[in-house]
């Protein structure tokens, strides 16, 4: 016997869990279809050029790369890799494919895999859900994916909820303003991107190791600090901004684009108030040029279902032009997680409504029989297949959770019926069919005959 | 400007393809649950020796490795693998979970990965249907999968199909009459799985290389070509094995199960005639032990749709002990080849049914809310996101192929209503949001207003 166990940082889903997964990712394709979204599907590997130099260098890291076929491989050379996120294969289908209608709006929900250190709630699989509107710098593009991406924890039945947002244009000018030059504006966004896990000590320290100046990040306090209404912080922002830098055009657009989101989102059905600008969302990945967002669920704290954001230079770097383009990602797993401990998964409804057991070995010809017209008449029917043991066969219709027992013995055969038992009462009765499809469709019980 | 690429043997499904395997994808998950099974899933990946020595030696030179992550990693080591088939990842899964209730009965649709040489029609990343019934050794197992299969052809609108069935035990018994041992039965069933492909000189040619004599394949080439009815296979199979090995209780078992499961397959709904007893079907996975298949439509030929068997020792190899388990694979792949070919496909059902355009810059907001409002309403709606050309937008609602068009300009924006444009008939009508659902819902041209 091997030793046998799964993959670290990979899981099974057993029947109940799948079944959620799948009512849920059912979900969310209606909401995508209801928001104009249209399916793409991409391979779970890429060469291995299309992925690097995407994410950054902490990303780079956490690339699976599978090994070169043939020749070189006894070398351990790689040609492939798992994809990491569903954005860069969606960046190459999009430059691959000059002659998609434009804007493109397209979902996807699939695995992705990252060679992170497993810990609780962190796998090694996860599945993203994606919307993304390729081809249009227009606000309307941003403000779809926020409205889309609440419309899907709405009808999951998320209540409340917020949406931070925030643009890397202000994020730039924060960093010009903090006196970091181009080469030390990444490592500024990087400390600030700590700033949930390590606090505001943390990045100071980080900040100064960094060679940043006590005045320097007085000035990012300053800027990260701003409060009040969104209109408020986009307008004080822009002050603050203004007078250490002057006018920047960036910083104007960026300031006009982010309210422009705002009161899109909201026309799209997005409830007022929940949208929230903050200065301190910076978002990990490399690749965002404009509006970035994330969504936290408020009641209970558990963290971000959702981040996106504009990455407008994206697609330049496979395709002979740059195409705009703004998406947002919802995570699988910690929606899954978060509406189990709330109790707000739905029930499976693909399970068995009927088992049809097998009176004993010389009736299992009826049995079937019984099974397929049961079928015929549309409802979802357990056939026992195991051995024709009657005591085995009431446990496991227990088990798998079936109200009715549909049995053939002798007697029915020769008679042309069936006996239909309710499991919830115990009754049974001798009837057609007919009858039974009607009782099971109804879900009365037997005692009415 | 990087070159940009898929991985070889790899291909992506843009929107129409993408909605059409939704489509038959979604059928088949409601078969399943039909036929009472229920989902699993699996990562994408397995520990290596999970993979390793199942699928025989040219199966195993086609697993991709991962590299191992950390130490090892320059020397080229490798302890992850992509998944090759889902029936051993499920029977990983049946050994690791000794409380799942038996028989345990599931379905699995996603894709397996093989480094083969790509080709016409065979692909590195292909997505397999699976059910398999675990934990019984009756032929009403076997059957139901059989059953299931043949639902989810004829479902998916395929009339005329042949079941090929056979079993490995007749085979191992075909292989004993011709003189092989234990050690040469596997080169003889290597060859006789070949006969299609390089016909009967190829195989004998292949034989007399292994050293068989002619009296050797004179003997195979007598039991390959038993013809007649079911029964009349079976028996005459039966009668020159006798002859040659004396009375052999795997061959009497074997000619049992597969009546059986004939019987019972037709009691489940697979139309008389269909299945037909092959002697040459041998199958090329090592782990079948018992009743094999395979699942041909008659008209045009285009190969094998589905396959599968009993596997009983399979799961053995992993857990403490034996589980018998038997199942099927539809091939997604050359099903949604078939049936494009033969104009089956589905339309896609997800597509929007209206498009609200954008009047200008200055009408995003009243566009916006138009179209969150139909989505209430439970429409498909697609917001254009571009810029606001009104020319770009009528292009693309044709495009993406809606029959409608709203429209809030600034007259309507004062009134409170919208306009609809129906782009079959050209003809538009100004009214309330309300009777523009109801013309869209009801699919009728604005004429009769």
């Amino acid at each position: 016997m091997e030793t046998v166990n799964l993959a670290r940082g990979t899981r099974d889903f057993l029947p109940e869990q799948a079944a959620a997964r799948h009512a849920v990712i059912d979900r969310l394709r209606a909401v995508f279809a209801r928001h104009g979204f249209e399916a793409l599907e991409t391979p779970a590997f890429e060469r291995i050029e299309t992925l690097t130099g995407k994410y950054g260098d902490e990303g780079s890291k956490l690339i699976f790369r599978i090994l070169k076929r043939g020749e070189g491989s006894e070398r351990g050379e790689t040609d492939l890799a798992l994809r990491y996120d569903l954005t860069v294969p969606l960046a190459r289908v999009v430059a691959m494919n000059p002659g998609l209608r434009m804007p493109f709006k397209r979902w996807q929900i699939a695995p992705v895999w990252r060679a992170d250190r497993p810990a609780k709630g962190r796998f090694r699989e996860f599945w993203q859900c994606d919307c993304d509107v390729v081809g249009s710098t227009e606000p309307i593009a941003d403000a779809e994916c926020l409205a889309t991406a609440a419309d899907a924890l709405r009808t999951l039945g998320f209540r409340r909820f917020t949406i931070r947002l925030n643009d890397r244009r202000l994020l730039r000018a924060t960093a010009r303003a903090c006196g970091a030059d181009d080469a030390r504006e990444g490592s500024l966004l990087v400390a600030v991107d700590k700033l949930d896990k390590i606090g505001r000590d943390g990045v100071e320290a980080e900040l100064r190791e960094r060679g940043f100046s006590a005045s320097d990040t007085a000035t990012l306090w300053e800027l990260l600090s701003v409060g009040g209404t969104n209109a408020e912080v986009l307008a004080r922002t822009a002050e603050l901004l203004g007078a250490r830098l002057g006018e920047v055009a960036e910083t104007t657009a960026a300031v006009a684009d982010l309210a422009a989101v705002i009161e899109l989102a909201e026309a799209l059905g997005v409830p007022a108030g929940v949208i929230r600008v903050d200065p301190t969302l910076a978002r990990g990945l490399d690749y965002y040029t404009g509006p970035v967002f994330e969504i936290e669920v408020d009641e209970p704290k558990v963290g971000s279902l959702a981040g996106g954001g504009r990455y407008d230079k994206l697609i330049g770097i496979f395709g002979k032009e740059q195409v705009p383009a703004v998406g947002i990602a919802l995570g699988l797993e910690r929606i899954l997680t978060v509406m189990e401990d709330l109790g707000m998964l739905p029930g499976a409804s693909t399970r068995a409504e009927v088992m049809v057991g097998v009176f004993d070995a010389a009736h299992r010809a009826p049995a079937a029989r019984a099974a397929h017209d049961l079928r015929e008449a549309g409802l979802r029917v357990e056939l026992y297949a195991g051995a024709p043991k009657l005591k085995h066969q009431f446990k496991h219709a227990d088990a798998i959770g079936v109200s009715w027992v549909v049995l053939v013995g002798p007697g029915e055969a020769r008679r042309g019926t069936v006996t239909l038992k309710d499991l919830r009462s115990g009754e049974q009765i001798e009837c057609s069919l007919a009858v039974a499809v009607e009782r099971i469709r109804g879900g009365g019980t037997t005692a009415a005959v």
